[in-house]
């Protein structure tokens, strides 16, 4: 019998890339038989798009994109997962104290899993959307 | 009489965003009439997978894509423009002191250009590939 | 005052294009407010991808989500749309007497409209899901 | 001793498909060494966008990109494979008597092969560009 999943374990995770422990990540909520996972982001000086304007420049938004999909898959296989590829839409300028992101894995099979990610600002206006591919095998 | 771009004008149009320059991109290379950027990214410890493993997240991966993409438009532009949409598809892990993007327009209409980002690890193992929608307007 | 947009209004916009003709298309049901659309495509010999296997190709369930995605645009714009570039992903072979695509706009800009479309088959199974992005003008 | 892949082999292949039958494509060269492979698409009524427009509607554009990609894996496994996900970018709106289309793969993985395709009209034009995603085992 496998424990369930937490919050923590999942922040455990995620501090063991300088990366992600850049991005300053919290974990709000997860749903293990959904298969969903909900993460914030904050502001940070060196996430501006332009000096002063309080935007998100485009790469941490797909840089938070691509993490929340790849936990939204480790909930199920337990461990973060290789990404194959994934496609950003931005929908709109963010600007705010932090994003929002939900992934929800649409299907997992056996060579790979599809998760969609949408992220909003701190309005609850969608900012930007993600669709990735990943490998359906730690590795 | 528009003066020719060069390596130095874009390199200041980089260093007016804070995540840009955070990046610590590099141009190498540019081509108006051939609508083409090269640049280079270094590591830094804020940028690996794993601590210690020397490896390239993929986040600061489609960070790079989505810059070298927009100053390709920008070559023609003479702006930085909003990206639209990209896709990155990651074709191995990525190690070294550096990667290279080239970008290369592949339309340029009147609503959206399109453009394709090649990134090299510093051995010239290609690494990643991006596609990437941009607004054919600055703004 | 512009009247309520009807089923049969947008199938007599389907019928002007020979491929959506030989596509087929039935439309379920619309939702100008709420900016969706439910399309259904029979199967038919030359959709095969085996012969005898009864499975859809994928190239006919890609042009499904390109058209169910672009309707979608155009119960706002009052037109079908040009596609600017789409991403569809196959989740599971598809079989059956026919496919159900639901198409929801995510966000109708200025420029482009971004769509989301899922695909199930006649058991409900989801098969395949689109993402698109339109010109946000009639051209 | 395998023997060399032949344009009639390929014939075979697709041919066997009736969804590709219907699409009356022609091989015109393959490099099995450099992985990829051209084809050409002659336009046929069903085909068309709008009744007497000679415009190629966009579906048949992609069902051709999702072919002629596959296939430029099929070079190198000998058998078609299952597509994962592609993205196509039309660039222009695509007339004439034929599209031509050349795949070359990227990179062949372990899991998942990718691949670009880029589509040009009977006047050499660049009308539309793919990048899928193939599974790397036949199945």
């Amino acid at each position: 019998m496998s424990e369930a999943l937490t919050v923590e374990t999942v922040a455990e995770w995620l501090a063991r890339s300088p990366f992600i422990r850049f991005m300053n990540l919290t974990v709000e909520s997860l749903d293990e038989k959904a298969q969903t996972i909900t993460m914030t982001m904050p502001m940070r000086p060196e996430f501006e798009r332009g000096a002063g304007t309080g935007q998100f420049h485009g790469g941490p938004i797909a840089s938070f994109i691509d993490t929340v999909g790849d936990y939204a898959v480790a909930l199920v296989l337990k461990s973060g997962v290789p990404t194959i590829n994934f496609r950003v839409d931005y929908l709109r300028p963010s600007f705010g104290a932090f994003l929002r992101g939900t992934a929800i894995v649409r299907r997992l099979g056996r060579t790979v899993a599809v998760v969609d990610i949408d992220v909003t600002d701190d309005q609850g206006r969608l900012c930007a959307v993600g669709r990735g591919t990943y490998a359906a095998q730690a590795g």
